[in-house]
């Protein structure tokens, strides 16, 4: 240990990482019925594993090459191969944007309760934060966004359907703040798209500051392989490929994504079951007497109120897990619930009966 | 059409993404002998095809979780789990890097040549890169490297050994380097490790502004998977492990990873041939009366001088593909290429003296 010269303690990072909001999602012990984050409840396409079954141990050793699978999702989208990008799970897609766009005291304009990632990959940068509350029940704040806009907004992120809340955002309003910020980017996250029905992926291409994200996550079954796209013109496009790594996407991913793509029939099924499944599960949260709000998107925000974590914990306990979204802006004593199969549902709607007496809740609002 | 109100072009990114180094790799085809990216030129352990037979498809469905793997993957290379950071290939170690540890006008001290991947994500931040040339026969700068050393140094990247060269540097150096920047990461990266037999890991956790890098994208011949590893001590960790996203390493790299690990039979098998074919290789190239430089690596660096371009076309065409690195610093007229497999190298040489021939090749020196 005489070699060793230096014992002082690690040098500091940048000022700016040790804001970085931590994120910490709640993995862990996850077996149980997932009803927490908003995948899959059941499983992919079996054709996935099929191909998966193909795979070879060279297949393994070589560096991924993206651009063919780009061309086969273009074509499915009705997008020129130029105009996709896939990435590392939308996680990556989000993390490119913010450092292609967020300067120092850049803002990105970011209508909440929405998804976790865009404030912890803002926060990233040198750029600020623009929170816009969303209007009564969640409705999307279309008006306080547009009064938000300034010379300094350079991104604007739109989940739409929106999580945790399920609210949609309609195109004609989509279409008013892209109008309204030629100098900045507009991102639309199609992630429940399926769910939902209406896209404006249609616009990529013709308006140059829409972008579109769409996740293999969700409906596809694919959340382990990490599968992200996003679609944007190609003056657009042509900065985020200089900032992404060439290789982030993976070999298996890509090998995988085509047969899921073919599957319609697959796909058609698991939307119906949840379409089906979310209609149960909200007529049983009206006769519990527990609050909730419309949902366009496989999950529906409930307000349990003060027991919010007492619920989420005994929930567990039963073998379903839910998340807690108590701590979203605006969402106090709120707890979303992933809409799975009809079968998964039906298992969460009795364990919810279950502990919500088991907790002595007495239907209190927050 | 009509409801399209915006047709300007799209928004300009950040003026720094215009400036970052861009880099295409010769993907496209690579069908025939690949000695051109230093993956391992055969295959991984057929046990890692058997862990990846038995994944399921709900095991595609969820989201990835990489503390356990991190743990087996920390008790095989000795340190503690919370040393132990899994990441989305090499390539996302090196980004994660820069983004904690560049500020504006911060440096990062280069040895070049060097893997191109360091220049790239640096110049991704609003740090400065400071190259230091190698010196004579490409030896490792020291004295340079030492003179460049200012209090704006945060991070210092040597790849040991090194890309495109085979150099080394030696533990007794790297200890100085460390000595010389307690304000400074130093970042080690055993991407080549295996070939070489000797490692700063034991430094790990001692010394706080050490990090080391594994991939298992070379000799373990896992680079489709994207699989990297950072080691360090748990005060530079913590930065890291906040920016970085917590599921970019996927759940089919996180389940082939630890059969990987046991499989060290076959992991010596592989070294063993590529060091027997390096030793046939190197007496080929001075046989044809080819300059080169010794390697501790899975690649030899060669000076086919003017004609280098004709030539790593003439040796793709006979289904060998080679890499062209004379735009590398110091590198004018360097071809580097991959020591695999006896079989492959054997391949490699009898293409390499049928085109020294074609292209009617005399030896010249760049």
């Amino acid at each position: 240990m005489s070699e060793i010269v230096s014992s002082v303690a690690a040098p500091e990072p940048r000022a700016l990482v040790k804001k970085i909001k931590e994120y910490h999602p709640p993995l862990g012990d996850r077996s149980g019925i997932r009803l927490d984050f908003n995948e899959n409840t059941f499983a992919c396409s079996p054709k996935v594993l099929d191909a998966l079954q193909r795979v070879t141990r060279g297949d393994l050793t070589r560096y991924p090459e993206r651009t063919p699978v780009e061309a086969i999702v273009a074509a499915k989208l009705g997008i020129q191969p130029s105009q996709a990008l896939l990435t590392n799970g939308v996680d990556e897609a989000i993390h490119v944007l913010c450092q292609a766009y967020l300067d120092k005291d850049d803002e990105l304009l970011l209508p909440v309760p929405t998804y976790t990632m865009y404030g912890v990959y803002a926060s990233a940068t040198e750029g600020r934060l623009v929170e816009v509350p969303a209007g009564e029940d969640f409705q999307f704040p279309l008006e306080a966004l547009l009064a938000r806009i300034t010379p300094k907004t350079k991104l604007i992120a739109i989940a739409n359907p929106n999580s945790p809340t399920g609210q949609v955002i309609s195109r004609e309003d989509i279409l008013k703040v892209v109008a309204a910020v030629p100098h900045a980017m507009v991102l639309i996250d199609e992630a429940y798209y399926h769910f939902y029905g209406q896209s404006v992926m249609d616009l990529v291409g013709r308006v140059p500051n829409v972008i579109v994200a769409r996740t293999f996550s969700k409906v596809y079954g694919l959340a382990g392989l990490r599968l992200g796209l996003l679609a944007a013109d190609e003056s657009a496009m042509q900065w985020l490929r200089r900032v992404i790594s060439p290789y982030s996407v993976n070999a298996l991913a890509l090998a995988c994504l085509p047969p899921a793509l073919e599957d319609d029939a697959y796909l058609d099924w698991y939307v119906n079951e949840v379409r089906q499944a979310r209609e149960k599960f909200t007529v049983a949260l009206t006769r519990m007497g527990v609050r909730w709000w419309p949902s366009q998107a496989n999950f529906v925000l409930t307000n349990i109120g003060a027991k919010h974590a007492a619920f989420s914990k005994a929930m567990h306990a039963r073998g379903v897990l839910v998340r807690d979204r108590s701590s979203d802006p605006g969402c106090d004593g709120c707890v979303r619930i992933t809409i799975g199969t009809r079968e998964h549902t039906a298992a969460g709607i009795a364990a919810m009966e279950a502990v919500l007496n088991e907790i002595e809740w007495t239907g209190e609002r927050a």
